[in-house]
């Protein structure tokens, strides 16, 4: 059971630090706590306005930067939540999420997954994102280790050092695929590990790991993490498989129900970014009445309406058309992005099997621009904010027009010495297909990129 | 600025302690962490299965347990939420609010207050919680002093003792109408003091601060406590005065608006619960950087359809009359239910100002009924999770069909010897009559009360 511990006013939970700070200074200096400085971000955020700045000047920029579909939110969805908003069902709900999405969650899990998931484990989120700051919360403490992707999602990367946790990034490469080895993965493990990310298919490089793969991290994860250590499985993607595969969760395979939260919702697979509707399947009743006990502390509760649009896109026959429609097109998309990059030689690009995002290796153009130097001679209190990448991501955005994202804003540790940017391929084909040749254009504009570095501006993201 | 502090793997933040785990165990036996166990939580929450579980056994509750206006959400609000929705408007969004709803709180903080405010420094929330922890997460440091109201809304006190905090609760007391006295809030403030939380209109007792006694606690404030002190106020009943009178914010109190989060939202203004629509405005833009920082890491945004429908609530002219008439009808029924309870001899209702709640004075049943008797006999682990008012509480619900929440659930620490219940006002007013008749009746069934307690169960609330 918790409870509020009762402290009375005037002690102080840290008495040796407490006492020295009243001896030094009655109250620190600062405003603001360390914590905050210790919290990452996800750069893209920033990207917003440095677009709205470039089409200021007149000309529109191309968005390959957005993590969303560009598909409408389907009608039957828009209906269903236009339906709730007139029914009333506008007014406080469980903090866990209405039964009837709860339910549809765990039985979704059921068909697809041969899970048998009681929906007592099921909590509903806005989005998914407070799954991950509630993990950290719930299991992680101070000198435990957190296993990432990297390149991953920068939220995984950001709440490490805010809980004073140790982060051990696992650094993916471009040979394997982006794939998480056994020989990345094993010695990356021990008995410190409390949280360990995985997110198929993957954002930003679109790999998806098969059921063998799964299997094989399973079996290392079973052997090498004690039974308290968690697998956060982020399966926002699962929708989106190319080339006829299916998605397989790594909470399928034998011995893993029991460790893995499986984290997932309603952004991507029903083009729905906006609806902030997420989930989270936790491996017992006990620990989704904490994770609802930490909802309740944050947010209360998620509009119901949009809950039940969610039941809707969950339940409705209408959806998996829309899905499969949302997927071609952007398989179609993938292709001719990959093959666009592949075809310029100063970039290579692995072909995803996942996701709606490219991933090219942008080093032969940063060789031909020459931003390898350009970055080496940069103020060293500039050059530690940004990277090679990143100088050819902003002066595409600037003098090219077209929005992208570099590999640093995918977890900081582990992207030295890695030369990518990521594409959302969800933009119109003829907008893609001038984004590869504007991209084609300035990895051969040398001096165009020479006068952009020298204006000293615009040189970092935050 | 802010960064992320790079950690090598293997590096601990806690070296001593992580040598001593590795030596006696590999990690440790928990699965949680000790963080988790030391949050609090909102008990009204859990009464929801409580009534259920009543009803199941055929009779309706009357819900008097409620924060929530009964009125429907206003059509032309619904109207611009499906608009949106029709429009497309559900997708990503700038994660510190569209710029439109920042602009439309600041200007009627204009309007109303006299402020100046600029519309960098308003962050949009998922309700008003984010600001309550985000105020923790980027204030207070382990042992500095939070000051918050006693009986005051529960997650004010939550989140103090999770961050180490010393919680300074001021006791508010019946005999002075539950205000905030000069000498109840003097010998709280200190140069330790991150945090003051004040609520006005009160959550739960209905209280109202004049401009006046927010001059008197303004002064305090800017004589006792450092410049780094912030004062947060709760204003989400702002909308919820009754005799005439209208809301004063402290941040309009000379001196006060640089001190000063103004949090407020939808929810109560607009009988708009489960829109999830809130905000809080910062003392500077730099504040709200650092806030808008903890939105991207916990939900990215809310969604934007719903903040188009905020906008249309703060902008539109039918919004006024619509609030006019929902306050009438909470004056009426306030009257009703306080002039009821005080024509009962076992309970003391003291006039509320503001907001929706009746806080009557159950002290009168408490002893007629042997409730202090009965848990004075409590096993000591029973009794310690609960008050005579609690057991008062929930023979009501169980027995009289009426559900209430008890003094317990606004703050723990001062409630001891505090004999109180909240009643929501917002239910018809014939539901209200008969609760009031039911609660006269359990008052004088000592014999009942004797058999509820005797049988053991349902005795706390979690």
């Amino acid at each position: 059971m918790i409870q509020v511990l009762p402290s009375a006013p005037g002690l102080s939970a840290e008495p040796a630090q407490q006492k020295l700070k009243i001896e030094i200074f009655p109250r620190r200096a600062a405003l603001f706590t360390d914590r905050v400085a210790r919290i990452g971000t996800e750069e893209a955020f920033n990207l917003g306005a440095r677009v709205a700045e470039v089409e200021a000047l007149g000309e529109r920029v191309i968005r390959c930067n957005l993590g969303q579909p560009d598909d409408p939110l389907p009608r039957h969805i828009a209906d269903a939540l236009k339906r709730a908003v007139d029914a009333g069902l506008t007014t406080y709900c469980a903090p866990e999420g209405i039964p009837e999405l709860r339910r549809a969650v765990a039985r979704s899990l059921g068909e697809r997954h041969g899970l048998d998931v009681d929906p007592e484990r099921v909590v509903v989120y806005p989005g998914h994102r407070p799954a991950i700051g509630f993990a950290h919360q719930a299991y992680v403490e101070a000198g435990d280790e957190v296993v990432y992707p990297s390149p991953g999602y920068p939220l995984y990367e950001s709440f490490i050092p805010y809980f004073r946790a140790t982060p051990v990034p696992a650094v993916l490469r471009e040979e394997d695929g982006f794939a998480l080895t056994r020989a990345i993965f094993e010695p990356l493990l021990s008995a410190r590990t409390s949280l360990i990310f995985l997110n198929f298919p993957s954002n930003p490089t679109g790999s998806v790991a098969t059921r063998a793969q799964l299997r094989e991290l399973a079996e290392l994860i079973l052997e090498r993490s004690g039974p308290n250590a968690r697998v956060f499985s982020d399966e926002s993607y699962e929708a989106i498989n190319f080339d006829g595969h299916e998605h397989v969760s790594i909470a399928s395979i034998p011995g893993m129900e029991s460790r893995t939260i499986i984290s997932s919702g309603c952004s991507k697979t029903y083009s729905w970014t906006g609806g902030r509707v997420g989930w989270a399947v936790y491996p017992t009743v006990a620990e989704a009445r904490v994770a609802r006990r930490l909802a309740i502390n944050h947010f209360a509760s998620i509009p119901p309406y949009n809950q039940w649009a969610a039941v809707e896109a969950l339940t409705s026959p209408l959806s998996a058309p829309a899905i499969r429609e949302m997927v071609k097109g952007f398989q179609r998309r993938r292709d001719l992005v990959v093959s666009g990059l592949n075809a310029i030689r100063e970039f290579r690009c692995h072909t995803p099997t996942g996701a709606f995002y490219a991933f090219p290796n942008v080093s032969g153009a940063l060789e031909r621009i020459d931003a390898f130097g350009a970055h080496a001679g940069l103020p060293e209190e500039v050059r530690g904010r940004t990277s090679p990448a990143t100088l050819f991501q902003l002066f595409l955005l600037h003098e090219y027009r077209v929005a992208t994202v570099d590999r640093r804003s995918f977890s900081l540790r582990g992207s030295e010495g890695q030369h990518f940017l990521r594409l959302s391929t969800a933009a119109p084909a003829a907008d893609l297909e001038e984004a590869v040749r504007r991209m084609g254009a300035a990895a051969a504009d040398a001096a165009g990129f020479r006068r952009f570095v020298a204006s000293g501006a615009r040189l970092t993201l935050s």
